[in-house]
């Protein structure tokens, strides 16, 4: 199922246990729900406390009531599971779900996640509270959708997570033997005996082995997906018609999102950009990278926007304020992208404690005559307008591969240019070119089907796991075309260098380039590469390579010894080409070579009139969003007549978008 | 009293116990003494180890004698307490002594201060020394005061504080449900339901709590209180006519110093401004502050400067020797400003240890031929001349409001501008326009008498405890001038927001405004504001406000979205006017702001002529004090004849002041 | 015996018992030893847990294996002892042996070094694995060398530890007196009774007395040197013959290497210095004077190069590659200065682990066609011809005084310039003076004998220990010159101030001068220095001095109030002089004031012909090394006809030395 209601979703984060005291802001919240035409509220994250404020004496009464007002004002309820932020009582009775870092020393209770992903009590814990959630309201007509825990973060180092993780290890690798060989333990003479040897990374212990680093990434993640699947399990029993998602975070590192995917029925996300008053351009693409991420997750499906500020955050050094329409056109983007649904944090100020500054649709002057509450109403008529994109899926003939796990490796090894590897940012730069052009792209991992793609680039590709060297030849060999860059096959899924020449596993002949070294520039440093009659800087990162049958495209110019080799190549291979660039270029090299490539492919954008600069666009179903984030007034000409639904009239022509305007064609 | 001694104390820290085994030294010391012209000395700071070398083994004949050689020399002694440092073997047979650190491990023996504040056994063990102490030497002709420990600082988490902060916590708070409400536990479920659950904030536990960190900070404060008067209640019964002092640092925030006013009976601080070789405007006005806060703190009785030094210091990163002058004018300007005495850290160098090259009156070298000797010895004889002041008080008709709750607070919340909130920067800055016209101005907490002044600048007033709102309107219903900034009445004494619209508390009316958002600016980021014909710089943070009743005086010029809106307003309120400051000013805006001000209210300075910029001015009993800090020769134009005390001759008309000179006029 | 071998070894780490399962690897690397001209091979560094799999389980199969291939291919072994790394299970099962950090807290397995300096058990298990090493191998033909565990370093602050330390004070101290004395424990109520109060020098403890910081470093020297010991007791006694080594580090000052030099053979040290592809001028200079402080440790006897990288390090930030030429023109420096050995770390690359990325002879390529494998055979083939230098002394008449424990006095008080001690950096710019000039000189610490030298600088000495300053007056009264600087004789060997004026201990005599203060300097401030007649740049500390005697060579122009006071001087004395320069100079006056002292001295460089700038030269033997690292061409004219051994031809007259060049002239 693509969407489970038939409306986006406007809504968010509502805590009304922090105001149980003063139920005349419960019913001023459904009065003011409605004039900012919100037809949703995630209720419950931290409430745990107060649904049972002593082990085994629950309190729904409050919930109940909540519920109902909803349920009455035909609002949807996303009930979250309680399990971010636990009661006093449970840390002061069992300090075993009380997380232990690095250090290993258990924290004191405090903060809020801060809790073991494996104590068999938090387990129990959970799924009780969750049991008990799901046979309360499994017929309440306001619940709509399961919200589990909080943004799943972090890392236990307790015993029973140490335990836990060895288990893993044993599962993982079968014998210490091949354990041993894979981690390279020859090394440092770090060969293990017996599997209780092995501990998890940390400062003062083993922190300089890249391969437990990943194993333990990895152990991290599987730990939270059982903790997850240990939480829906009641859920699934009882309510198995309603939706479960689990909000998630931009392009956090801890743990590979990837993982949940099956396991979820809707992804979410929160989504804070770094927006500013002037040109968003560069936010706005940074921002459709992380949206066509989480999209590409459940293969175009549409998610949820589960999190986002209407107005400030409180989190940063600098906390401003953006005027009118910035936040909308985020809001928008969100849409366009793939999202079903726009969602704050949070509903209400909370009056003390750590965010109380951040935004809010009601602030603390408590009525609906602000600035930003009007501008949240604005929105929601909007959003009413959109019925028509709901559950609407894109597809893209183009990919970018970023690979989280890659990612860990691409941290995690020492060498080379350690103080920028960027990983993040040099992928946004390769999606960048598409996304400017208005050509749909989908952010794929390593383990994602390539054959549905005409075109993936997939730049520093240091991780080739098991089997995916192979599976980029056979696409290559299919037709398929594939851009790689320097640093590209170096090692396997435990960090263990490919011999016989780079780039490994098998990518030699497919590339037809041999890599013999790598080179890192200072910052500020160039070199001068030239390509299709231009000359472009390569910085921080570069290959030294041998054309081993392809052909090159360009070449270093200023780089003392290497001067004059290849810097870019082609080669053909099977039906496909296979490119290198071998050096970290600027946006500049990236949209000229895209450029070049989409044009010979002559794949099509979404709006079939030209773009300027900062301008983007996105169809998603029938409709058409075109977007300025340029930070001034933008014309478009439009190829047609549309309609522009937001303002409910046709237009055709030269239009004057406003700086932070938006259209919406059918 | 007022006065304890009819001179000026000139002398300070002194070290007899570190050259114990060179008694030769202990008579040069007194030679040297009488040349320098210091009539004082602060023995046995750190003496504990050799009073006491074992437990109950108690040694004074040494202590005896250095007390014998003052007294025969006519020097007054300042008698320590020893507990800012203990012997090891206290620490070694009763480890409760030693603190521990937010990281929860008691720390070794080590360094100084570093003592559990609650203790049993070092409570007992110092009052157990002070009273011999006492008992010894309540007749000895010597003894004039006593100093109580050493700059009292820091905080301990042992399980013996966290049980006495959970028992300050039950008489703060009553009941749990009321800690829960106001601490607004409900945010991430946090609701106690046992004081137990209650533990220190720390990073390992909680520390996202704002009002946790502001209650451990009061509880802190009155550890340190508790302490203090364990220490002095043998002092009070044995020697009940010697006054007490303790020595307190500069702005130094881990304690409320307020608190400890009512129980000394002379405040005394401890004084190492930044002093160049250049100009020192800027310096001279942050210690003119700091001398006026100490001096506030009981109603403008004289304080003393127990520490400063006669040269250099040794703990900065760069540690400069100045030009003779700058530390004469330095102790200068303690007087002016109401203290009773200028003493020094230290009058040896010590020979070994981490303050070896901290300044002193006598040098390694050991005899009095150097620089830094005889600008102490010509120093001394000017004091010689101003027995007049001794004693004497100042009175102000303004005042700053400057308040450590509140900075405490300013740090604390988590919000718009985190990185420049710079509260006594900014108070400083108002000071200045108050110092920089030679206008006696009082710096006072939010507790103290508002009614005894007609002008109140109160920036940053972010923290307004229970009934201080009130005290507020009162005073400016009575006719008081109250100027207050963005950020004013956010919240209460647990950093609970006020609800219905900022500034809160009440103080809406008051002011006349609403201010509906705050917004932050990037460093080198300023908006325009016009007042009064001319055009000012906003920086770091700008409220958006309503005029509700107030007077627009000023308006935003540049501001994105509320260009246009007010930015300075003054309100009628009964008899007196409340002044709105909506942003953060540079010091023209402040000087420009308060000048007219004080010319319509018509408030005078000490000096009846004009001062150039760095010149300074000070009434005191019937001298005034006129200090040049602008780095380069200045000229003053006399209003009158005068008597100039230091130089003991007849001045009038035009009189040059050299770099860093003064004039002492009657 | 100053030679074991009649050829310049060429070799380095290699580690075979990493690629244990692909013994055909081994094979291979024989081959490509032979082809890269590479003579010897350093083995079994890391190899304990391949030795001894299990406790007592000893496989030396795969040793005996290399060592005969290495035999058979006339390879000479120098063979590791393997304590640098120990096996998991020994720290299973012995947990004392792992190292405790400042925080107390054991460290867990991992990483490598990490292990106790005083666990019985751990020097136990070395002695006896070396035992077994030296016994099975006594007699093979391949053993050539020793090379002791690696890289000797850190501190462990465990229980047994504390117990040795306070032993070691016993013995050093006597008497708890004596120590309370010395380190002042007068100081902030320190004095200890019992030597059980004493312990290591911690963050949360006591880091405050320099004396304690002191004692810890020399306390940790003596324990690594009694490991030393340990482990080399079997090996003397087995293999009397067979020479003994440890691989040093650059200017590591955690211990101080000096303690070793009397118990190796050979001084070795691994070499690492900041090559760029352009002017390597500066790092040339610095790494000229590691050389000669390694080399003067023995009195001249020839040291190895135990590591250097033959192309790329992966530790730093940005890890370049460079130019062909770069690598070898450091190895043919380091013969120049007295290696009688050029070694890589490392002869192939791992295929995991921290290291990987690090340059080896070898790449994961796998084969020779590689740029860096070609450059290693080329210079092998060079090193071939340098049999005529292996064994050769250097002698020198001057000396530079750079003094380990002195070094960790200036790093340790506080006062005065605290951000800019560069003590290393003061020293290599003394140095660079005669370095530049192509005249030998050898790098001393204040225990060698002086009475070799006819000139000695002795810059920021700081620590004058008991005895030293005895030995100067003697050295300068006997004829010598010495130079000394800015903060010169202030403490003894527990930093305790010397008292009755700097330069304290007797030096003030000799110097004729009195330093009454020292003042520090900002960043980018600067005074200025009159002297013969130019004017130069006094940066970051000046002593203000007064002339006892001592005759003024030059004066402050520009410094406030000490202008016109003396800033260099020289005092006859005996038959020798003292120079005081009382300022940090930069290169010019360094240059400028040792310059006029060898001319006058008339002290003779190596080379007859004058030398561009950035071209040194070094004689070894009868080998004259020209070696250009001024990073472009430059051009020499030779005073004679040579032999240039390199490339077998005669040369004179005018020669020009490419970028990166060198002659090796006979």
């Amino acid at each position: 199922m693509d969407k489970y209601y038939d409306r986006i979703i406007h809504g968010g984060d509502y805590n009304p246990d922090q105001w149980v005291d003063t139920k005349e802001i419960w019913d001023e919240d459904m009065r003011l729900m409605d004039l900012a035409k919100v037809n949703s509220a995630t209720v419950g994250i931290f409430a745990w406390s107060l649904l049972e404020p002593e082990e085994g004496v629950y309190n729904f009464g409050w919930l109940d009531e909540i519920m109902d007002k909803l349920a009455s004002h035909g609002k949807k309820a996303i009930l979250a599971t309680p399990s971010g932020a636990r009661p006093p009582w449970m840390a002061q009775k069992y300090p075993e779900v009380l997380r232990v870092e690095e250090s290993g020393v258990r924290n004191e209770y405090g903060v809020r996640h801060n809790h073991c992903l494996t104590s068999p009590v938090y387990r129990e814990k959970t799924a009780a509270i969750n049991r008990m959630l799901a046979q309360r309201y499994k017929d309440h007509p306001a619940l709509f959708m399961w919200h589990i825990s909080n943004e799943y973060s972090g890392e236990c180092h307790c015993e029973l997570c140490q335990k836990a993780f060895r288990e893993w290890l044993q599962k993982e690798y079968g014998t210490l033997d091949r354990l041993n060989f894979k981690w390279w333990n020859g090394f440092w003479s770090h060969r293990f005996t017996s599997w209780d040897q092995i501990s998890s990374p940390k400062y003062r212990g083993e922190n300089h082995v890249p391969a437990l680093r990943l194993a333990w990434r990895r152990f991290t993640t599987q730990q939270h997906l059982s903790f997850y699947l240990n939480e829906i399990a009641p859920l699934r029993e009882i309510t198995p018609d309603v939706p479960v998602t689990t909000n998630m975070m931009r392009l956090y590192k801890g743990i590979d999102y990837h993982s949940f995917a099956p396991y979820v029925d809707v992804i979410s996300w929160d989504n804070y950009p770094d927006w500013t008053n002037g040109d968003n351009t560069e936010s706005a693409n940074e921002t459709a990278f992380v949206h066509d991420y989480f999209r590409s997750m459940k293969d175009g499906k549409p998610f949820y926007m589960m999190e986002s500020t209407p107005s400030i955050v409180n989190w940063k050094g600098v906390n401003r304020q953006l005027k009118s329409g910035v936040q909308e056109l985020s809001a928008i983007q969100a849409v366009a992208h793939g999202a079903d649904s726009v969602q704050y944090f949070q509903w209400r100020k909370s009056r003390g404690g750590h965010e109380k500054f951040h935004g809010a649709v009601v602030d603390h002057v408590g009525h609906e005559n602000t600035r930003v509450f009007r501008d949240v109403a604005r929105l929601g008529a909007v959003l009413e307008k959109l019925d028509a994109v709901v559950g609407a899926r894109t597809t893209a003939k183009a990919a970018i591969l970023y690979d989280r796990e890659n990612s860990w490796a691409v941290d995690f090894f020492c060498g080379y240019h350690r103080d920028r590897r960027d990983y993040d940012k040099v992928c946004e730069r390769w999606y960048r070119a598409f996304w400017s052009r208005g050509i749909p792209v989908d952010v794929i991992s390593a383990d994602q089907d390539f054959d549905r793609y005409d075109l993936i680039a997939a730049p520093f590709l240091y991780m080739v796991r098991a089997g995916t060297a192979e599976r980029i030849e056979r696409y290559v060999r299919g037709g398929g075309r594939w851009i790689g860059t320097y640093l590209t096959g170096i090692a396997d899924e435990d960090d263990l260098c490919y011999l016989g020449g780079f780039p490994g596993g098998g990518l030699r002949k497919v590339f037809g380039v041999w890599a013999e070294e790598t080179d890192s520039l200072d910052e500020g440093e160039y070199n001068l590469v030239s390509f299709g009659g231009r000359t472009y800087r390569a910085e921080y990162t570069c290959d030294v390579i041998h054309a081993e049958g392809a052909t090159a495209l360009g070449e270093y110019r200023t780089a003392s010894y290497y001067a004059g080799t290849p810097a870019v190549t082609k080669n053909a291979y099977g039906n496909g080409e296979a490119y290198y660039v071998a050096f970290r270029p600027q946006q500049d090299f990236i949209d000229d070579f895209c450029g070049g490539l989409i044009d010979e492919m002559q794949i099509q954008p979404d709006a079939a009139f030209p773009l300027p600069e900062g301008v983007s666009t996105r169809k998603r179903g029938e409709l058409l969003f075109v977007m300025n984030f340029g930070g001034e007034e933008k014309t478009v000409v439009l190829d047609r007549e549309y309609r522009d639904v937001a303002a409910d009239r046709t237009v055709s022509g030269e239009i004057t978008l406003p700086e932070n305007g938006y259209l919406i064609l059918r």
